[in-house]
């Protein structure tokens, strides 16, 4: 099987109540190729960056089995920049700066070598780009998987309306599901959301898990409750490649098999907010994921025949 | 088995975004009641009421199986009121009014017939109530829950440190469980409260679900997503008294069953929100606790093989 993951490569600046990042390595695309690739490689990367992008990085990403031949390097321009505070719950966030740069007039294009791609996950980026994306693929992917904020929904929500009705799976916030749906109530938030296109629906709520939904069905994968949160940056895009790669590694879209691809992506997103960036998604080995699988059904298991 | 179930038997008058009740039968003791019974009885209820108090509630919970011994008739004085607005998230809510009434100068006497009951649960009630009754039971129950809020932190710390040296599992929301523990990681405040006390503490998290602890290991049971909420009150009574009838009713204090029992919790929870006050609690038939517990374990079962 083989994955195609879109979105932005970029640095950080994160302010927590635990401390301050220089500029750090991030970016929706990083998060998912550092996720995705412990369970398929290659990972098929579409990015962005500026010639102040680090080698090194490319280099880490190359060897970890992500192809980067759909990474555009614009030599003279620089790599996108978020800064951004959290508060104390970490659930919340101000946006400090956001500058563009290379941002501003990309244009993705799916390199050859990339057509006939069974996955494709697009990360949180301009809703026509990720249309975009789409419209180059000869062969449409067996599975389309859109994250999308709630910036989107304010200032380009008829062309996030086009790319709603051309994916499969929708990976939002809930108070960007109350957003899109303007309805408070999940349940009915899920409802009006599939109408919109997507015939799965994933409510991300942080420390309070993740909710699937599909037509009537829905099912609740808990977070696990930790020690310390040190940074939520790319926790979302670390769930998100964590669902589509044991997607892609399974060959199975089965509704069944996206719960269990719902305890990948939240084990993984555990892992991420342990530390700063990208740091602890780089030491992790298959034992350290197979373990937070497994804490994750001590977690939720309970014994139904002392009902 | 035998369960002693402590707590106010009151009047509410509740406001939510979906509506206005009139003044209806509320306390925690009664909510408890009414879920417990649903797994054991008699449920020996201690509480005290005034002459006010409608003969016909007291008859249908006789009729359910609550032994009404231990609760106190003040026949010139009046029940205790508690009047509440709820804001749109259903989570948080103002008080508007409280009157004592009869629980002003309330002494709870255990009757001699309730006297070698193995399961004691004590409803949110004054600290130095809820040690009074442990006091004057000649055997120590097998297990003893205990339920608080945020206002005992507040007024009567010291009585409530010395409760919570006394009982084996406290209940208390997150919010009051960052309160307690002057910490807001939820891993660090169990591990603060179980050091006061005890040895098991379940967080309740609304919408969110529950989390159990017991030393190093935790439980997390979700909420079921619901349509609509209209009215939490006594949500919280409710999954207690499932909680502690579940137990009572297997007779295993282990904490492989506890998890169960904060499944059975939950299942009665959801129901009771679904109508003001305990209008739908009184409706309840095994065949619908039984469906409602299925479509827990619908919720968060999955394939761990397809990892």
């Amino acid at each position: 099987m083989s994955l195609i993951a879109v979105g932005t490569m970029a640095f950080d600046d994160i302010e927590t109540p635990f401390g301050k990042s220089d500029r750090i390595i991030g970016g929706s695309a990083t998060y998912i190729a550092w996720s995705a690739s412990n369970f398929i490689r290659p990972v098929r990367q579409i990015s962005v960056i500026g010639g102040d992008f680090p080698t090194s990085e490319l280099d880490a990403l190359a060897e970890r089995g992500v192809d980067l031949a759909g990474v555009q390097v614009k030599k003279n321009e620089r790599s996108f920049f978020w800064a951004g505070r959290y508060h104390l719950d970490m659930n919340t966030r101000d946006t400090l700066d956001t500058q563009l740069n290379v941002l501003g007039d990309f244009k993705p294009t799916v390199p050859e070598s990339y057509q006939g791609s069974e996955f494709l996950i697009l990360g949180n980026l301009m809703p026509s780009l990720q249309l975009d994306v789409i419209r180059q693929l000869r062969h449409r992917p067996d599975l389309i998987v859109l994250d999308t904020m709630n910036f989107w929904m304010e200032t380009a929500m008829p062309d996030l309306e086009l790319v709603l009705k051309e994916v499969d799976v929708l990976m939002i916030n809930d108070s960007e599901a109350r957003q899109l749906s303007a309805q408070f109530s999940l349940v009915k938030a899920a409802r009006e959301i599939m109408a919109m296109g997507p015939e799965y629906l994933v409510i991300k709520k942080g420390e309070h898990g993740a909710l699937l939904f599909h037509k009537d069905q829905v099912f609740y994968a808990p977070a696990l409750p930790l020690e310390d949160v040190f940074d939520p940056t790319g926790a979302g895009d670390t769930f998100a490649g964590g669902f589509i790669g044991h997607l892609a590694r399974t060959k199975d879209i089965s509704f069944e098999n996206m719960k269990t691809a719902i305890i990948v992506g939240s084990a993984m997103a555990s892992f991420c907010v342990e530390k700063f960036g990208t740091t602890r998604l780089k030491e992790l080995k298959e034992a350290d994921i197979n373990a937070r699988i497994k804490q994750f059904v001590d977690l939720v298991n309970f014994d139904i025949s002392l009902v």
